[in-house]
């Protein structure tokens, strides 16, 4: 009678399982051939690895998950529904917090980092369609400013080395803390957004500028702070960067066809370039982070005054746009949401967007992206 | 007297450590800020990595090395001298094989694999220098045969965009198994050595492109062996990313101006791929992988007889080139040095060269396409 209990029980917990395993699907941020981490139709995942000697394994993916062990060495756990979109993840061995070797990795969280991405259900706009391509370049060149050899990543339209003559606009476009120049084009899937919204008529052919938002001044003490007083990356951005990428891409180099934007960190970085350089954009961009606004401060003194005259200010910039998740965490959302409604108050012509059910992840930059790029260089 | 015999032990100990500790500089293949693994003047190493639960950690470059536990929770070791040049390694947490969160991480291993480059004395021809720089582009399209999506990177040389009605030759890089399209550029850092070659007026402008060397077409039976009998890749090297480069890219087209070369699997491609396709390839590479010869077998059976007539095949074909490195695995290093042996007893003229003190690792690729590539396209 126990046996045969246990038996029904071994059945019974059987067909609990199996819905599951079988309806699972390889994510798409897998290493070709892998098939855990799995999807499953309501967005759980499940995760498997092989780690017979160790003690503890967890899955982090903000929360963290206990897996379990089974008797052949394999470690599994299912996770509850995860939110749409790109999410970074570690694996934890011992309380050690590592890439996942079955996933694709991508730079971010300061390391490299293991990435998942759940499919979206409007995530047409960033995949691969039979449109014509652009191209993402990776540039070399030497900053006098930092003493060193940098990168960028650079997209070029589609059409751009047919059209010899033509010569198109900029963006400018920054990833966020702990993240490189790597962001946009891997994890944000920049050039399908853009291939998508130029084949549709949504967006101009443009080229954007992908940059890596550090850069110190070895000539220059340590910051004891760190952080980003001591970054120069705007001065670099400013003036080493433009005058390379117009001299080696056919630009249009006037302010109304150069725009910035960035995310987070880099929605920062858009707002201190521009706002004290208003003679060289036209277009203003910051995704989950925008102008820094302290508590009782006053927008009018901020950058130098440029926004004392809304007027003459509406009259020079063509957008200014600030978009949060709304799923963020609360200081975030507050933050540009205040930030948002100081401008208003000022009477700072602006675009500002929530995206729904997203937090401080990639599915929300995609969508500003997608948003930001349909609104610049329409003269 | 005990206290003072351990107190000057613990000195004496610190004292020997402490050369080795000041001595030693972050790897260049550290993520930036992270300062260890170090190098040590003899082309030690050492690691240091935080697990203060874990109860075994062991760093895997072929050789495993066991690490030891301090107080604090860190793990570290200090290994024998390694061999110039880039290396895959892993972290092995409880019997876990890793990628180590201190270091890049580079496609190789069939995963997500972290790498170490150890400074070679010969090493300026693959660093950045103030010359002209190409640009290494990524290129989507759509695959036919795999009925997917595909990616291939392109290097275009100096002067590509400035000189709009100058065409290229082309070459075909592929890298080795467990490896994709990102190799050349990442670990072989085939755009610096390049740029260098062009600069110096070694090498003759030419457009590189590397692709994923792997293809299945979804209409075919699967592989019950799998391997590279069910690879459909020469089919799509030849009957897709060739039209598509040549469309895409200002190429010359014909046979005299197309070269091909790959290291290990990409070598064995290469000759499938050329071999079968004489019309088309006029320069032939084998870098550690060449072509495939059982024992007791005749080269002037190998493929369809291509080199029955030597004097023909020496007329037809400019450079065929084969190379290895001195301390590869006897398998590898015999496999391939028979193999030249064969071409030399059939008469057919090429390039041998041993790589010395390398093994079968980028370094000996880097090598060889520094020779190759000043070899090719000198019509």
């Amino acid at each position: 009678m126990k046996a045969l209990l246990a038996s029904l029980i071994g059945v019974m917990a059987l067909a609990l399982q199996a819905p599951a395993q079988t309806t699972g699907v390889p994510a798409p941020t897998n290493i070709p051939g892998q098939k855990y981490p799995q999807l499953l139709p309501d967005n759980r995942v499940m995760f498997r690895v092989k780690a017979p000697n160790a003690q503890k394994v967890q899955m982090d993916l903000g929360k963290k998950y206990d897996m379990a062990k089974d008797t052949s060495g394999f470690w599994t756990v299912t996770t509850e529904p995860i939110p749409e979109g790109f999410h970074y993840y570690s694996l934890v061995v011992d309380g050690v917090a590592l890439c996942d070797p079955a996933s694709q990795t991508f730079y971010g969280m300061g390391r490299m980092a293991s990435g998942i991405d759940i499919p979206d259900k409007d995530m047409d706009y960033y995949q691969a369609h039979n449109v014509p391509h652009g191209q993402v370049r990776s540039v070399n060149y030497y900053s006098g400013t930092t003493k060193a050899w940098r990168r960028a990543n650079v997209y070029t339209p589609p059409g751009y080395d047919e059209n010899p003559k033509k010569r198109y606009p900029v963006l400018y476009l920054q990833h966020g803390s702990g993240e490189d120049e790597t962001g946009w084009p891997a994890q944000g899937r920049m050039d399908f957004i853009l291939d998508n919204l130029i084949a549709e008529g949504a967006a101009t052919p443009m080229i954007v500028v992908m940059e890596r938002g550090y850069a110190t001044d070895p000539t220059k003490p340590v910051s004891t702070t760190g952080g980003m007083a001591a970054n120069v990356f705007p001065e670099v951005l400013v003036g080493e960067v433009i005058p390379m990428i117009d001299k080696s891409f056919r630009t249009l180099t006037d302010r109304n066809n150069r725009a910035m934007a960035g995310l987070s960190m880099g929605g920062f970085q858009t707002f201190q370039t521009t706002m004290t350089n208003l003679d060289k954009f036209a277009y203003i961009g910051g995704f989950s982070g925008a102008g820094r606004l302290q508590p009782g401060a006053d927008i009018k003194q901020l950058y130098n005054g440029a926004w004392a005259d809304p007027d003459a200010f509406n009259k020079k910039m063509k957008v200014v746009y600030v978009s949060i998740g709304t799923k963020e965490p609360e200081r975030m959302y507050t933050g540009v949401k205040n930030f948002h409604e100081s401008l208003e108050k000022a009477g700072i012509r602006h675009v500002y967007y929530e995206s729904p059910g997203t937090s401080h992840e990639w599915q929300t930059w995609r969508r500003s992206l997608r948003q930001y790029a349909g609104l610049i260089f329409k003269n």
